[in-house]
């Protein structure tokens, strides 16, 4: 233990906290336009307080969509580079009126911070900022840093691609360190070495050109919701494997052996149900829970509307139904081919009745991290000596479309990791992150530094 | 024809158009809450017309929920009596984008009347006070008039059965006329006789007790929205019949001689499909559209929603999902039979990953009115006169519940005599009512009393 950094958090961790709580503050939401003006300022504070850390040439560069902050510190060519990339911007905060709190109004309630942002990403983009104040506070980096934070995660990171194309020089690295994942518990550390990829869709039925009275129309028409929710059904049999023609063609198929080793990481399942209130499990037959949720693939409705949804009854029937669709997807599928596979699939379904528009949104591969690597064993002895206990490697069901991106066009791998928790609720209300996380990713990440440094040499 | 009538209308049609337009500008929206001051509101105004009118004993009677406003004009004990029925609620306007003009700023376009309510019913309603005042001002009244104007049909009526029940002497009449019903073409009158009956529920299917975030849990738990579409989806057969159990079993067969019968309405399936832009139609195997929409019954989903809605991509998984379903009843079907069908099967069809609520909404059962009848003569004939064309006896798709309870309560026959027209647009946006029906509505109901009066003698 290095008692410079416990004791330099222990007198700063009220200010790390502080600081933190000023860019929840900010409603940061990519998704939706009138929360633009927000999204660019969080990205000028967080550009103030990479300068304020000690970072130089540090700017907010442009893109066709929200920025990207960039800053660095260079110590000494000779001595490797470690691109730390985050994200500015948040999820939605709705539905509102589940929140306990303002989702924009931080507060601690049981030593935790509750935020939207709180987790995912903020609260884990700023635990490199302020690890990154401690070692140049106290004189302690120990090899050259570059920070990329962009502000179009939660949207699909349209214009990271661009962004890294056009930047090869300046974000030349040997190594990229991400916190947007999470650990088993506070007790059991974990890293990531694997993450799903997605194809996000959005869909339209349309029936009749305009509403009509179900009584009128009731039996004669087709009803767009009906349609859509029967065209949904159909895509998932009764095992709930998915229908889609080919899209279980390249999926990585694991053997006896490896899927063993994944059951080793600790789960208990009715503490799982008990969690999230369910009086029975679901999903494709065959496979266990934890496989379900990171080496299998996915097919979910993310959100669904259409016709009357007010107080009391409408005897109507719409004229168009919509639903959000998004499938998560495993290491060797390739996210725009399934997109295409569903695309086909959904309008050779459709009665020939209605009309149905395919509206592809943002995709992203799924990716496996080395876990043999130096800057994983970095990671793997910086959270020993933090947690106390040995990371476990996971596979994650979550998706972080970039890291594919960073392998193909700057070679580089990625480490994940993250300190944040699957209870912390992001993408949900009441989004929340553990002080003790928050510190314990500022106390960890220096080791990162100071162990990737020594076993790079 | 009666030239006192046609030329009492010429003079006042400005007027007719002007005063309607008075009560088309309050939003009596009987679903929504928000608009509750402007529901009783409007039974003021009803009741100050009807005074106007000429009518005696006019009150605005309470109940349990929006007040019924009665009225009548005794010219003679031994007369016949008409009870008029109307309701001056409306639908809510919703989705209020896609009016072209706001729905309770009524406007004259290509001679129709477009407004919320214009046709259902406030505008049919209206063409009742109008008529009587005719009759009043040219001193024609051959019978006597009572009217019982309600402002819960939209919601199901709820509380007219015990203002029926509590006042069978003040309702006492030798039949009733409603028009909330239409013609066929302007050229092609038709009088209603049969009417489909209503079961109306609000489901809710939960999953995980919060909503989740799709990539750490997606394939692992249960998606309400993907479990509610299936649930939907396993409703109908692939040949559009209900699977509900017993939902057919006191389904009215009809005869062929009944089926070809009903086949005779002028019906043309290309312009049908024109008009709504349909590439195919859908419905029931084995039935003609028309047939469909009048002797089959029907389950519709009238409006589902849940998780992310807005604009982007969100992922989650939502805790909850929500549909309103209505299945429309045809002659000896019972509604709270049906609807009993559907909560069990619906109950059963659950998975045990998910809980399911059903609540109820308003029902009404089916009803068969007599075209045989002296009060369907008179209409008939009233019609014959101010058409030039003797009308068609057709069933109809939608339902006015309050027909069956009529029958039962008061032992009265209906005749449903409405001037309205497929296309009218009611329920949906942009509700019109043209000018020419309105006024043709007007010039007709004063020959359906003298008919009535003469054939009663």
């Amino acid at each position: 233990m290095d008692t410079t950094i416990t004791s330099y958090i222990e007198t700063n961790k009220k200010r790390f906290i502080d600081e933190l709580f000023e860019l929840l503050r900010i409603p940061s939401v990519s998704a939706d336009p009138k929360y633009s003006k927000d999204v660019f300022r969080t990205a000028e504070v967080i550009k103030g307080k990479l300068v304020a850390a000690g970072a130089v040439k540090v700017e907010v560069c442009p893109t066709a969509g929200y920025p990207i902050v960039y800053g660095e510190k260079i110590i000494d060519a000779a001595l490797p580079t470690v691109l730390v990339y985050g994200h500015y911007d948040v999820q939605p905060a709705d539905p509102l009126e589940l929140w306990d709190s303002g989702p924009f109004e931080p507060v601690i309630k049981n030593e935790k911070i509750y935020a939207r942002g709180a987790c995912d990403d903020k609260g884990q983009v700023y635990m490199h900022i302020k690890a990154f104040e401690l070692m140049m506070q106290t004189k302690s980096l120990p090899c050259n840093v570059k920070f990329m934070i962009e502000g179009e995660e939660e949207v699909g990171s349209d214009n990271l691609g661009t962004f890294v194309k056009q930047n090869k020089e300046k974000l030349k690295a040997d190594v990229i360190l991400i916190s947007d994942t999470g650990i088993i518990a506070n007790d059991i550390p974990s890293i990531t070495v694997g993450l799903r990829g997605l194809s996000y869709m959005e869909v339209e039925v349309q029936g009749p050109n305009r509403d009509l009275h179900s009584g009128l129309y009731g039996g004669a028409v087709a009803n767009p919701i009906n349609i859509l929710c029967e065209m949904i059904a159909k895509m998932k049999d009764d095992k709930d494997h998915i229908t889609i023609p080919g899209f279980y063609d390249d999926v990585e198929i694991l053997t006896e052996a490896e899927r063993s080793e994944l059951a080793k990481a600790p789960f208990n399942l009715d503490e799982y149900k008990k969690a999230l209130d369910l009086s029975d499990i679901h999903g494709e037959t065959g496979y266990t829970t934890n496989e379900r949720n990171s080496i299998r693939p996915t097919l979910d409705v993310n959100g669904i509307w259409g016709g009357y949804m007010g107080e009391g009854a409408k005897t109507v029937i719409a004229s168009k139904a919509f639903a959000k669709i998004s499938m998560r997807l495993v290491p060797h599928q390739n996210s725009d081919t399934i997109t295409k596979l569903f695309k086909n699939y959904f309008e050779s379904i459709a009665p020939k009745s209605v009309k149905v528009k395919v509206t592809p949104h943002h995709g992203g591969e799924p990716v496996v991290t080395p876990s043999n690597s130096t800057a994983y064993k970095a990671a793997s002895m910086a959270m020993e000596t933090t947690f106390g206990k040995k990371p476990i490697p996971v596979r994650s069901g979550g998706s972080i479309p970039i890291v594919a991106m960073f392998k193909s066009e700057l070679g580089l791998d990625s480490v994940l990791m993250g300190f944040g928790l699957d209870s912390d609720a992001i993408h949900s209300p009441n989004e929340h992150y553990g002080v003790f996380n928050y510190l314990k990713g500022i106390e960890t990440i220096p080791y990162f530094f100071k162990n990737y440094a020594a076993l790079s040499k």
